[in-house]
């Protein structure tokens, strides 16, 4: 008996995340096409995912028009914050599910003038498991860890750390403060997914920003050149 | 088409959620008639719910017989940390899964000896949200939270400081080099459950862990005490 209903609920897990993967595919087809860089930002309650795109806006809104979609369980708090950097956001409210998931995505971009967006930045709920499994249409995955949450991280919430191409290692200036192992850290990332690329900044004391923005505008760069006729 | 699946997951979700709620009761029933004090820990990855339960066996043990359920998405890490303690530790890894569930509890439960525990702390996988939607047997939940994570976090993830008898405020020795409002936290965490009792630790520097002990002692104690004949 209970073992049927548990067969019934890995089918409709699979069927969701079968079709959450074809929406993510349509999503990601429509932002291309209009030349944007999406960006799925990851990581933990209070790993200073906000903090962050705050200081990445700052520094790159006059050369790059960009937009976001902020993923709240309830509050606005999050896109409140982002509004005042003078982009254009939309906030989404998952009412207490634990991740973003690609038709929330689509309904979001629907509002969005997107001739006037080249980078995208979704912030996703602040989760470092359930969120890991949802594709939303990114090109890339940044997983924000915070070195007050220890090094252990990466061994421990594997999945997020492995989808991810971009790791922000934040809240460097605590380090010092904290048992954290750049040297266990470093290795555990590594031998997860050997072409993963760590920043290591610090919001409050300004540190590694700068080789962050150049990456991201880059990226930006990249994506438009190679759309550009012949 | 879609709404139909997403009505077939809302129903599945439902039932799966009323089954582990059957099962949790059962547990409860089963860890109340042995006289045991169950705490599920709750807290984000890196909140310090290890560390801290660490400091409690310390403190403890000498005086109340403690076992501890680790719960983790793949490795043994933690439950090895505890297993030096010197107390009895049952591993469950969740295998990718964001929670721990009331039929994991079940199988490690029956892996204990009962007669030989006053006091079982589960702790869960570090998640902020949907560890809070799954009773496990418990008589309290204790959510972990530190000063590093912000003092926003009660209000955007207010199902768990609702569904939590005690929130412990940790990393204290942290507070300075964060902007961290305690006036904002005593409102709103006062606000989601007036009735919480707040323990502002330190594990680093050994703040306010005794006032928590002594807490804990008498929960065990009155337990103990309730259930002598008369």
């Amino acid at each position: 008996m209970r073992e049927g209903k548990i067969m019934k609920q890995i089918e409709v897990m699979k069927d969701l995340l079968a079709d959450n993967k074809k929406l993510a595919k349509a999503n990601r087809e429509r932002l291309n096409s209009k030349v944007i860089f999406t960006i799925n930002l990851l990581g933990s309650p209070g790993a200073g995912k906000t903090t962050l795109l705050e200081r990445i806006i700052r520094q790159l809104k006059d050369e790059i028009q960009i937009a976001v979609i902020e993923g709240d369980l309830y509050t606005a708090n999050d896109a409140e914050r982002i509004e005042k950097e003078g982009v254009d956001v939309i906030q989404l409210n998952t009412k207490g599910i634990c991740h973003l998931e690609a038709n929330m995505i689509r309904e979001a971009v629907a509002k969005l003038n997107l001739n006037k967006v080249d980078l995208l930045v979704i912030e996703n709920v602040g989760n470092l498991v359930c969120t890991a499994s949802y594709q939303l249409g990114e090109d890339i995955k940044i997983t924000v860890l915070s070195v007050t949450e220890g090094s252990d991280k990466p061994i421990k919430y594997p999945l997020i750390f492995q989808n991810s191409e971009v790791v922000i290692l934040n809240k460097l200036d605590l380090l010092k403060h904290t048992d954290f192992s750049m040297v266990k850290f470093n290795r555990d990332i590594k031998a997860l997914r050997e072409d993963i690329k760590v920043f290591e900044v610090s919001c409050t004391i300004n540190q590694g920003i700068g080789e962050l923005i150049d990456y991201l505008k880059q990226q930006v760069a990249e994506r438009k050149f190679s759309n550009e006729p012949n």
